[in-house]
């Protein structure tokens, strides 16, 4: 198989594991960079990540539009992955997604969304929320143009997570397996902070430097990464569909 | 197929759907108006909406008697379905069920029922909560006749959803898709509300010009509205009965 | 079938819906009065109710013991339902499970469990606490011999519902088929007044009028009962082992 | 089968009832010390315990290190089993996962996870909190070497469960089935707590004598035990994987 051919399949099994983990339901989307040709990327037509296969997948310019002649419906909101990749040449992936436990956080200014868990450390020390009504007034909530998408990213900053208020999430990332695993934490964190809010008393949350250390030890090649991305991707029915990587990593004891 | 048999599809299809998205249970029902007749409306019998087939589906008149003799059982909260269609010329399709997470604001006259996400505008500004005990005291809470349903329908006046105390909701829309996903975005709503208010601090609602601006960007044929049909449909095991409607709106780069 | 062949079929029925619906786990069990035998219950030897067969089922006295040679384990609490029955010559099923929604209420002494949905009206107006340690000190908190499940059936008195304090629940009802189906609402009715209470303010419980008059419509043998049972044992996958009572409701158009 | 091949077939069961009651997802480990080897204990390589089968399993001696020759990738945090098998002469199985509901008692410490229900009382009186950061400073959290986890061990002390601040918990029990059970049960727990604190006002735990009278009243070759386990294997889809014990406990009207 080309890197090409190889990178639609993982956009595929990411599609797949978005949907089965609920982080996407019929909308809410994944991208990828094409490493050759970094102006464009990748993501699929208009269509439930639960039933994207390889034929759906589309290439677009760093504006949203179709690099070839396409008849078929594109996400409304697909200019949120084109400004985000424009803004941020060292990201590969991004997930627009409106998974439900971050959806509180995005409505309630005075409770900042922050890791309390060491899977959590993946989301950066604290995360924005981006408010379309700022610049833009009374909208329909959907990103559905460059201005809006690059006040989007704005608001991103170097940062991996955004949450967008009465909307979702954002999520932008050095890989897929990066973007997925994000895209799965991050409600999970959620979760657990409203839990340990409702709890009361003190809330004790992961120090700077926790966040750093975890982050740093993190390499989207190692035995303990790929050990969650085969997992879920065989929960999502497409264990099949797995490539390994040809990075050695099965060989240490490490992970 | 004649459009009748196409709408009896769907009809099985929404049935399917309001099952599988935790909607409905054994109870809960919907129904569509019959477009060649308007003073009908097809509904299923007396059945759990998970098992409902083409078979199923009887015709109702406004009175909420069955147009041709009837053996079978019918559900007994017919009327609420009756006493709409009657009161509101603009609406083809009607739900009622106990979604859950619906049921505390009903419960609690302190706390409205309003939109906090974008998918939740479909809703309106203000959900009302008709209590049947106002006009007709202890009753079983059921509605049992076209006096009590012409009283939800009053309630309901000419929104798209209101409460019922105690007892489940009301989605009254001017298509059969749009019922359905008023349905399964009511009770998302609700949740987002409600974990909102346990984070403690303000919480920001969709303003009016936000559920406005949603509202009038909504079509029932646009790309973006088809694909959480698929979606949904493909999640109730009953993709196969999809009938793609042929507004050529897979052909336009929206969604 | 004989009448004692299709009572074991319901009873089987009934064991897998208990399991499907997460009132019953591994542990949590069903019995049923042998009609034509009134000093005799029906109860699964010591088994989890989702793997429960026909062969599985024994039959006990009031005493909890085997009416005939059984050299296979019993449920360690069995007397629970011995003591009811003995109690309670209007009861003809009996649950008893620790579905997890209604422990807070077994903890929580300031709050009472009471009816806030119409289908939470089948537990009655409120639901009493037995706490095991007032007559028999530190316990390990089961049932485990006739004279604690005297007590338990005692402070049950007429009602169908009685919690257990850091255990679980007992309904009794005077059918199989509402057994299940309190056991199935009680903890939606929990969980709805759990989530009424955390959005704050008054909570409308239903009125003691609207008990007695939902009470009051409810048949063991209407159409709209049937359509639960027929939709969980579905649920359950045992839809084949159905047997529709020919009470002739079929016909009638209520429900 | 051999001695040693039966507990193989209990791990894998072990691994795959951890995944299926969503305590260990893509992480969690769960291990069995070798009877006829106290110095060694068998885990899965690094691997889903989802996926794992019998020729994931590999040897670990007291300091982590495989005991064979192994070229595959082991799991990071295996020296916690190392560190609590070396500690605990008494202790047969560990298990370390991140079950969602452990964390929010694990980052405030105003609330303690303390047994509100029988089946809680396995956890002991009170669970301490292990936080890394007290001996170790800023760390990613995971325990990564045996200075870490002997200090992990010395916390847990001669209990069987510890929550880790930010990350999850450790059960370490006297045989593999206690572990899996206690692993269950520690997250049901935890919500019942969760739940009864929302409710308000006083919360009635476990008395002490009640948490020692049920835990002298268990036996991992009971009846009851077994019905759990049985019905746990079933769920995860590995009955036919079951090995009765030949304890003649199936005799004895006990469970």
């Amino acid at each position: 198989m080309s890197n090409l051919d190889t990178l639609v399949q993982d956009l595929v099994i990411a599609n797949r594991i978005l949907a089965r983990e609920e982080v996407a339901d019929a909308y809410g989307h994944v991208s990828v960079r094409d490493p050759d040709n970094p102006n464009r990327f990748l993501i699929s037509r208009s269509l439930a990540p639960e039933l994207v296969g390889p034929d759906d997948i589309v290439a677009l310019d760093l504006d949203g539009q179709p690099v070839r002649d396409e008849r078929r419906s594109l996400y409304l909101e697909r200019f949120i992955h084109a400004a985000i990749f424009a803004a941020r040449p060292d990201v590969m992936a991004v997930v627009h997604a409106h998974a439900e436990d971050t959806l509180p956080f995005g409505v309630t200014p005075a409770t900042k969304l922050r890791p309390v868990i060491h899977l959590g450390s993946f989301i950066g020390h604290e995360v924005s929320v981006w408010d379309i009504a700022d610049r833009f007034g009374d909208t329909s909530l959907l990103v559905t143009n460059m201005a809006q998408a690059n006040d989007l990213a704005q608001c991103l900053a170097g940062n991996r997570v955004a949450l967008m208020r009465g909307h979702g999430f954002v999520a932008a990332t050095p890989s897929l397996i990066e973007a997925v695993r994000v895209s799965v934490y991050l409600p999970r964190n959620a979760r657990a902070l409203m839990r340990a809010r409702q709890l009361g008393g003190e809330v004790r949350y992961l120090s700077h430097g926790e966040i750093e250390a975890h982050n740093r030890g993190y390499s989207p090649h190692s035995a303990a990464t790929w050990r969650a991305w085969e997992y879920w991707a065989n929960r999502a029915g497409c264990g099949h569909l797995l490539t390994r990587p040809d990075s050695g990593h099965g060989e240490s004891p490490k992970g």
